[in-house]
């Protein structure tokens, strides 16, 4: 995997990275398509809105469609009509909150399947055949996500089983091809709940194996924000300089920004996506419910700065009224929105570590984000 | 308004009628957009599939949003951001179907919202004050469905009020003038339920009054196919050439090709949106039901003549597992498809008859269209 750092700003990185189906211009957010279809948009909306790469997920697809639908297809990019890069999760984080009576043990997990309550195994090798016949351009190591709160012990033999998982899906990666003729690349994933020594253990057992990049998991899973930020740090700190890295499952704008500011590159989280069908709008000034009455009579747009298909074409009081009516298009018009609010402002990040002010940037901007929060119900 | 007939084939008509926003080349199928928008579709989709007149009804916009609240916006148009012809049904038949508590006297009718159960009074004069604040392109007076069946004698009462109602609407919109500067037009709504003396009453009378067009309700509610048609023929037979006529909540391609037939130039339907909804797909073949196992591993389009988003960019296996997955963008992806084979529908109608074509292609089409109807399991 090709991936080049165009600028540095403090521990902020712009960067691009490179796949067989298109660069990606780091930070970047992934909208997540957990089932092969962003919820309530449409490919040629995520096109349209810059989306870069989008999130699958092997744990959702392989139980359905499955995974010889989407081979017959010719891979999921094709099954999904979505030409450009696709990062696919294990389904790690999936089985361990998703599915009932799993039970892990050193070769993998085993699970029921919450649709049908069929008995399925997960290993780190079958998970990356899973990913090769979804032909992912990033595939995720299998994992142990750990809960939160979780006891030392537990977290550190978790993470022990976790490191061998991943040089057990790193092997397998070599010793497999990519079917549709497009590399595939692997990312590791950091373990360690909130402890530290586990958490820099983590790091450097993956960093030694070479993957082409690295994801810091089981952070945003209820922890105190401070703790999220120290531990992500922890890990970067150690993580090698020259290969992305990507805080899974992060978050809010701010979560994205200071993680920027400690060095990750990729996020992805079903925030802008979820809180969109619930009339929770993002905007440069804050969140806003669209369901307040407040917004009954306002025919400005959402956000006025926003180029969004909804802020062009539609006010706040024609939303409202959409969601007061159970209308699907403002389910439609929140999540375009939403994820053109994400996009943008990963790309303004961007710019501004290209131009040495991102520190400040970020300041300004967190604050301003957060203002509004405070005095709107959501 | 202007109606132009550029051709006849039998009964059938090719027409265009002129508008403040635009034309509208009949045979046309316009979709409902009852509550300011047409179910899972983006205004700009509409546009794409080249829907000509969209639907709004005047009950629900009344409740919700609120007349005010569209008056304040500029009007329907520029609250919904959809700037070519609007028609509004006067929510005669919603206060007979959905609100509860209703009484109906010579002033009007009382009933009580089905969202908040607050009471409410329409009259066929307060109507067409609600259409003026709407700001439709086509006004339809207030009428009342009588039910089906409907005994002769609660028909000839009900239709007689039907008709002082329309006279009454018919002067308030000569006493009142367009809010936004834009031509408004009214159509009057033949009702008699199935007894052919009560519409032929109701059809002379109406035309005596000299509407812009005419409307055909209290069909398509139970009654055999049959009499739909022979109703419809009876009133097409009676009401002036020269006036585009308006078959209300009709219905399915069979029937609208068999309502062309008999001299009919508009229709309107949920069909099919909320046969989208439902995973009911229309095709030049015939209806397909998506959630069956058949299409799970069928990666060739729903219909391969069609030129929707959907069917240009995917496949029946993938909108089969949107379906399966319960992904809203199943219910984008088949309205916008349901809604591209209505309109095309229609407009393949008008080039026949435009051909004098149109009787052979008509019956070959329907023999088409119902072939496949019998082995779906819809």
């Amino acid at each position: 995997m090709k991936f080049s750092i165009a600028q540095t700003d403090g521990s902020a990185r712009a960067g691009v990275i490179v796949t067989a189906r298109g660069e990606i211009a780091t930070p970047v957010f992934m909208p997540v398509g957990t089932q092969g279809s962003v919820k309530a948009v449409e490919q040629r909306e995520l096109e349209e809105i810059r989306a870069q790469v989008i999130l699958g997920n092997a744990y959702h697809l392989y139980l359905r469609p499955g995974t010889q639908t989407i081979e017959k297809a010719g891979g999921l990019h094709r099954f999904i009509g979505w030409p450009k890069p696709i990062l696919t999760d294990s389904g790690g984080y999936q089985v361990f909150s998703l599915s009932a009576l799993r039970r892990i043990d050193e070769e993998g997990v085993r699970f029921r399947s919450h649709i049908d309550g069929s008995d399925h195994q997960f290993t780190p090798e079958g998970v990356i055949d899973i990913e090769r016949a979804l032909g992912s351009d990033i595939m995720m190591v299998l994992d142990e996500c750990a809960p939160f709160p979780c006891d030392e012990e537990y977290a550190r033999r978790s993470n022990e089983l976790t490191i061998r998982w991943a040089g057990r899906a790193r092997s397998r990666m070599e010793q497999t091809s990519p079917q549709y003729g497009m590399d595939q690349f692997l990312f590791g994933i950091v373990q360690g709940s909130t402890y530290g020594s586990i958490r820099e253990r983590s790091a450097l057992a993956l960093s030694g194996m070479e993957f082409d990049g690295y994801a810091i998991g089981g952070l945003s899973v209820g922890e105190p924000e401070e703790t999220m930020y120290s531990m992500t740090a922890l890990c970067t700190g150690i993580l090698p300089a020259g290969r992305p890295r990507y805080l899974m499952g992060v978050g809010t704008p701010k979560n994205m920004l200071e993680a920027i500011a400690r060095g990750v590159d990729m996020f992805d989280c079903v925030l802008p996506t979820r809180n969109g069908r619930n009339a929770v709008l993002f905007t440069r000034r804050g969140k806003l419910n669209m369901r307040n009455a407040a917004h009954a009579g306002d025919f400005g747009p959402v956000d006025p700065e926003c180029a969004c298909y909804g802020c062009r074409n539609f006010s706040r009081a024609y939303l409202r009224h959409l969601f007061k009516a159970g209308e699907i298009l403002a389910l439609q018009l929140a999540s375009v929105h939403n994820l053109t609010f994400y996009v943008w402002l990963l790309s303004r990040a961007r710019e501004e570590i290209l131009k040495g002010t991102f520190a400040s940037w970020k300041d300004t901007t967190v604050a301003r984000l957060s203002a509004r929060e405070a005095d709107t119900i959501t």
